[in-house]
């Protein structure tokens, strides 16, 4: 139901089994526990448990475990945190899910270049917390607590990328293992190159699928001078919408504009305990002197004013600050858990900003009739927003009716020139829509791309096109 | 001498040239000047001649084009302008030059979302006369008066890229022609895309050896509201490039900042009728409101000031601000014209910003002994920076002395993180340099893609890596 096709599972011999435990003692697991973590998503994918989990504590660990499946041809899928969206750490084809999570050094601060190099594991609150004292911080996030490896790997973005960019701007350089188990650094610590193929840019968003991510070289920014966040509720859905394309078509240089309508601040209202009023609400965050700051809020406030907004409400003090974004990163949890039990499934599409208005309330207006909960949630500075439903997995009616209303969704974005991916990523969800969206010619020049780098199909067999 | 290997000539018979000459009539040619023309680069690199140019109107001829060369294994390079600086363009293996200058047709501009489409052989400044009256504007600007399709196949950056980013950044999309003749497209219109492979990152950089890139489709930028630009003098080269490092880790949002050295500034009086004092000299620009660009032209004043600089000689007016820009621009041709009949070699080191000072001042030492004239020049905002040597092409000697101070700069930038190429690509000039910084199973990836996109390898033979 929710995998393009039947994938076949790999045969694993006990003597393979027994050559993992060999080389990584007990770093290499195959009980039912860790193998059902290591197997199942967030999102509402059906669970595929690998045959063993490695946990990997150095690039060596990758380029060994990589050659001990090359020459076994069996697969290896690898893992970070486990927040990817379109099940895109799931070995749908059995093999080893290799966890990088324990391969959390913060490896090299540069604050005079204004860029560091982590391990793939080390997770972004981690590293910001880290960073805290150089006055530097790592902007991208999208919300949940995920590794930089495993955000580089799906080429995610977030709440800040309307003012920051996305991984694919943040990322300097990277390590790789590649799938014959040799280490290449993809590029240097300077600020451009044009030396040769953007080999960063190729491993970034894909996946896994090419090279096992080992550590990242990133690019940090200033902590701005001043911050203020604020929320402002809407009297109309499309009022809130055309608030953040005008803005954004003065140029106003937000550093984060998110949308939750008014399901979507129900749930936060219940799952974070705010008191925010139940209609189409925008938060926002601006970056820069004093001044800037000042100045950015005021052009907002008065583009909202016109278009049906309320007063801006402003969270003024670090903690008011933190309490308000903390709510807005478990969105995802709080819309969700609408129902007891349910389980989660978020849209990703993307347009370009002035088909945004139409294809927002095109969507809701869709919505009204679903039986299932559904929220609206999105980075809207950039275009993009997610769709999340409540589903309950004990109802095959209900995943039917999802895929109904998506498909309608991404077939909207798609006739406005947009993306059915905006920063998930393509993963299991997405292979039929990627067809669509790029054609079969361009599908077939990343599948050149794939059979070239990993000739055997070992690293995350099933991602992104069916091979 | 300058090129890496031996090159093959492809055969090149009498049949196929009639086979273009039907297909696509007078804009098949073969005659001496066109082919002299189209083989020859505005560096230091040896002539190269093509069998034939063909001057493509559509995206359909180069299809068909390609299609043809492929079934006779008969090489085609894509030309633009002809202004890249390391013989990217130059068929050094002979077959069909693809002219795309006549593909100058801007297609679309879609001012409310920021981007445009355009055919490849558009130019720069061009695009920018046409855009004059939507409020916005293309940022990236090498010099020269490139085309965008190979400014994107180069990678181009150039003066703005410290604000602005690099052709990276600029481009959203790609049509491209494979070597299999089929047409994709790499991305739709959305701001940002997880959407598989990066394929626009791909190409981009690839200098035309992977496909042929027939449109683009660029990120624009609003107008600011003010700019403003000054030139600075420096008692010393440590002072000028001390102030651009201090500014930036302030984290000062200059547009442009651009380091001429005593050298090129006696080269751009004599050129451009200026009567600049020949001193180190620092070229600014600051975008912004009002209020902003007097803000960092305060801040960076101060900050030269504290580094021996002189006052701010303010360029008030749009057409002060052009002629002094006007003189940026020519700088490679007022340093390559120190002497009569001379030939230029531009240098193009990017180290990480805290490294520019040593790597520029040694650099600076090193050539108080050279034999030829040099000039430095450089995007020192992004620790990118040009040697310009002005060689007497009669003078073996002189190109190999050349070689030697190119080579130890090199060797200098990479011991410091940095990259033997920020702007200009691989090209001929720095394929063995490419290997010292990448590593062999960093290239034997870059190579891997090379054979799977162009299994003949018809496409620009002979740049970015032996095969």
């Amino acid at each position: 139901m929710n995998s393009p096709v039947e994938f076949r599972r790999a045969a694993v011999e006990p003597q393979f089994l027994e050559a993992l435990r060999q080389r990584f003692g007990d770093r290499a697991q195959t009980g039912e526990a860790v193998c059902r973590l290591h197997g199942s998503s967030e999102s509402h994918f059906a669970p595929a448990l690998p045959d063993a989990v490695v946990f990997a504590t150095s690039t060596q660990d990758v380029v060994d475990l990589v050659i001990l499946c090359a020459a076994n041809e069996v697969p290896v899928v690898p893992f970070g945190a486990g927040t990817s969206m379109e099940g895109n750490a799931l070995p749908v084809c059995g093999g080893v899910s290799l966890d990088l999570s324990r391969m959390n050094a913060i490896l090299a601060v540069n604050a005079e270049d204004f860029d560091c190099t982590v391990e793939a594991g080390v997770c972004r609150e981690e590293l910001n917390q880290f960073l805290r004292d150089t006055g530097l911080f790592f902007p991208i996030d999208p919300g949940a607590n995920a590794t930089i490896g495993g955000m580089a790997s799906t080429r995610a973005s977030g709440t800040n990328a309307v003012r920051y960019g996305t991984m694919r701007d943040a990322v300097l350089a990277l390590t790789v293992v590649t799938a014959q188990g040799e280490v290449i650094r993809t590029a240097r610590r300077a600020r451009k190159s044009a030396a040769g193929y953007d080999l960063s840019r190729l491993y970034v968003g894909s996946e896994g699928t090419l090279g096992i991510i080992t550590e990242v070289t990133l690019r940090l920014h200033p902590i701005p001078e001043a911050i203020s966040a604020a929320v402002c509720g809407f009297a109309t859905l499309q009022g809130a919408v055309d608030t953040v394309v005008q803005s954004i078509q003065l140029g106003i240089p937000m550093a984060r504009v998110e949308i939750l309508d008014d399901m979507q601040i129900r749930a936060v209202n219940r799952w974070s305990k705010l008191e925010l009023p139940e209609v189409t609400t925008l938060f926002f965050e601006f970056h820069g002197s004093t001044a800037s700051v000042a100045d950015q809020a005021e052009m907002v406030s008065g583009v909202a004013r016109e278009n049906g907004g309320g007063n801006f409400e402003w969270a003024t003090t670090a903690e008011e600050r933190s309490r308000l974004w903390k709510a807005r990163h478990e969105a995802y949890y709080a819309a969700v858990n609408l129902r007891h039990g349910a389980i989660g499934w978020a849209t990703d599409v993307c347009v370009p900003i002035s088909a945004l208005p139409a294809c927002i309330t095109e969507t809701k207006a869709d919505l009204a009739t679903a039986s299932v909960p559904a929220t609206i949630l999105g980075h809207v500075g950039d275009g993009n927003f997610h769709v999340i439903f409540s589903i309950d997995p004990t109802n095959p009616k209900e995943m039917e009716e999802v895929e109904a209303i998506n498909a309608r969704l991404v077939a909207r974005a798609l006739s406005m020139d947009g993306t059915c991916t905006g920063e998930h990523g393509v993963g299991l969800g997405k292979q039929e829509w990627l067809k669509q969206e790029l054609g079969e010619p361009a599908i077939e020049v990343m599948r050149r791309v794939k059979h070239a780098l990993d000739p055997h199909t070992i690293l995350n067999p099933g991602k992104i096109f069916a091979l």
